[in-house]
């Protein structure tokens, strides 16, 4: 079973991947020694689906469990709601070793490693990612948040889980459309990172598509490992190091949040937000023609949306102007030279931004 | 002007103790580089008296301000609180080069701190604390906190201060009892580490009791000194060195919260809980008489209380074992074996604290 370290010294942590870990969690949980009681924050079709699995995972090992369930929706992602949850908590806590369990996908992720991060200032987490998107991204890092009306992610802490348990047998139940946002973070590590994956992909995108196990520990542990060693080297996005991994995002998240965050999900507004990247690369002469093009082949092999339909460009752009990642009046980009090769841009043209926008 | 680092590699910062330094704020945040724009909170009676004085002297480093009004009262450190001022700084923001200034006492600087701990994943904040009791305590070392229903300070986060302003002479209007609570700190570092400055407190307590200029410089800067060491030393209390600085509050807290947080205010119930754990020391045989009578005649001559009147010593045990210090059923004392000599001692029997408690 593939285990990858996140290196952060004093809060280093395994990601560990594998197919049916699950029911090993008792055991690699009694190792770190975090504690005998476990709340569990997640959803009613994740908790319908393996809360009896995880239950017994503990149960077997002497932890005591407590299943806290919020609401299936991004708006789970709430400052209210994460108030709920910890006056719940505080009830429940009276003084026992107590950690929390994030099991679910990012939503879940973002909210309970939050809550953790805040609660007693600090008691430990641990994330059991659910979605292929949770398992390469959102539980890796450390990053936890929940949404303002006034913008996504507004409100979090960087605290880091640990241990994230990603048991690839859970992607099974996964819908297409889920799987697919999860490979467009996947196509994205390629391109930022690492030509061995991207051409893996380009060959074996239909086991991907069908739920292979072994190409979804092999995506999973690549994907994994690459995050940790960015993760590592620069935890809070101090040394312009993490930023590679916003490649797409700036468009991504300007796309998302136009279409009313129902229109594109985060995946598929970061395969456009990644073309969007490419043609801007590719404009400026950074990029040649033919690495431009298998970028954009991939996307369409996976069935990730490769045109910008039903959401003004004008609105692209001023959601773009309100983004949290840029301060004062500068844009900032993660552009490519070629497969695994980024560079930082600031200052793109407005001009330049739309043509790309456009075209795609 | 005595100006104390707090060493923290990449997270050190300034102490600056003096009388009249707010008026030169800007100076020192131009020179931090740590935004434009000042998102200060604060609450009425600090804004009656200081509000015009700090504005102006923000605005004359060309700094925008805007001043965000909080109840003057411990209901204030809520997550609702937090929540409500966090939208409006949001609304506010815009993408400015936005930090947080915490004007006021604890209850400020705690909101205030742990706001700014959560607002985009930690935006700078600088305390400018306005009680004695805030300016040698709650605003170095960044604890941050609001509390719960369920217990005080239960959420917060460990975040550091950008910069601390300790203005002396905001000191001059504070009423008679609030000055005390405060001076109740300031013994507490003088029995667990300084004996000088418990010797200068015996002397010279009528020069603090009269708001005397120096002396009121010298205790804040020499408890900064001290609160800076541990704090450097013991970020977040995980090595048991800031332990110490909890001496007189597992039963002081106990104390505050059995009286229903009316009865006695924080400094009144630490000198009660400093001379319950005297008491318990010198029942250990760790403390002499003389030393404990030390203590004991210097909380009488600051005119803190002696004696506990009016709570049930049923209550203040009941609120013992609730408290957030206690993991598992075990109690764990900070006591002294003389002045400036602590030793941490675990599982005291409940008869001997409740004896400790009959004699206070």
């Amino acid at each position: 079973m593939p285990v990858i370290k996140v290196n952060l010294k004093k809060r280093s942590y395994n990601i560990m991947v594998g197919a049916g870990i699950l029911s090993s969690l008792g055991k690699y949980l009694q190792k770190l020694g975090i504690g005998n009681s476990a709340y569990i924050i997640t959803n009613n079709p994740v908790n319908n689906k393996y809360g009896v699995k995880l239950n017994q995972a503990l149960k077997k090992y002497g932890f005591t469990t407590r299943f806290k369930i919020v609401p299936d929706s991004e708006k789970s992602k709430a400052l209210e709601i994460a108030a709920a949850v910890i006056k719940d908590l505080a009830s429940y806590d009276r003084n026992r070793r107590i950690f929390i369990i994030a099991f679910g996908g990012g939503v879940i992720g973002d909210l309970a490693s939050f809550i953790a991060s805040i609660y007693k200032r600090g008691i430990p987490c641990v994330q059991i990612p659910t979605t292929l998107l949770a398992q390469v991204d959102s539980a890796i890092g450390g990053k936890t948040a929940v949404d303002l009306a006034q913008g996504k992610n507004l409100v979090g802490t960087f605290y880091q889980p640990r241990l994230v348990l990603s048991d690839v047998s859970i992607l099974k139940t996964l819908p297409l459309r889920q799987l697919k946002t999860g490979l467009a973070e996947v196509i994205k590590y390629g391109i930022i990172q690492d030509p061995y994956l991207f051409s893996y992909l380009e060959k074996k995108y239909k086991d991907l598509l069908n739920l292979k196990t072994a190409s979804l520990e092999f995506i999973v542990s690549r994907c994994s490992a690459i995050k940790a060693g960015i993760v590592g080297r620069d935890e809070k996005e101090e040394k312009g190091i993490r930023t590679i991994l916003n490649f797409g995002h700036t468009i991504g998240h300007a796309v998302e949040a136009a279409g009313g965050y129902n229109k594109y999900n985060h995946g598929e507004a970061i395969a456009l937000g990644m073309l969007a990247a490419t043609g801007i690369s590719n404009r400026l002469g950074l990029l040649k023609n033919k690495d431009a093009l298998r970028i954009a082949n991939l996307i369409k092999k996976i069935g990730l949306p490769t045109k910008i339909q039903g959401v003004a460009y004008q609105k692209i752009i001023s959601a773009h102007y309100r983004d949290k990642k840029f301060i004062g009046i500068k844009n900032r980009f993660v552009l490519i030279k070629g497969i695994a090769k980024t560079k930082i841009v600031e200052n793109i043209p407005l001009e330049i931004i739309k043509e790309a926008l456009r075209k795609t």
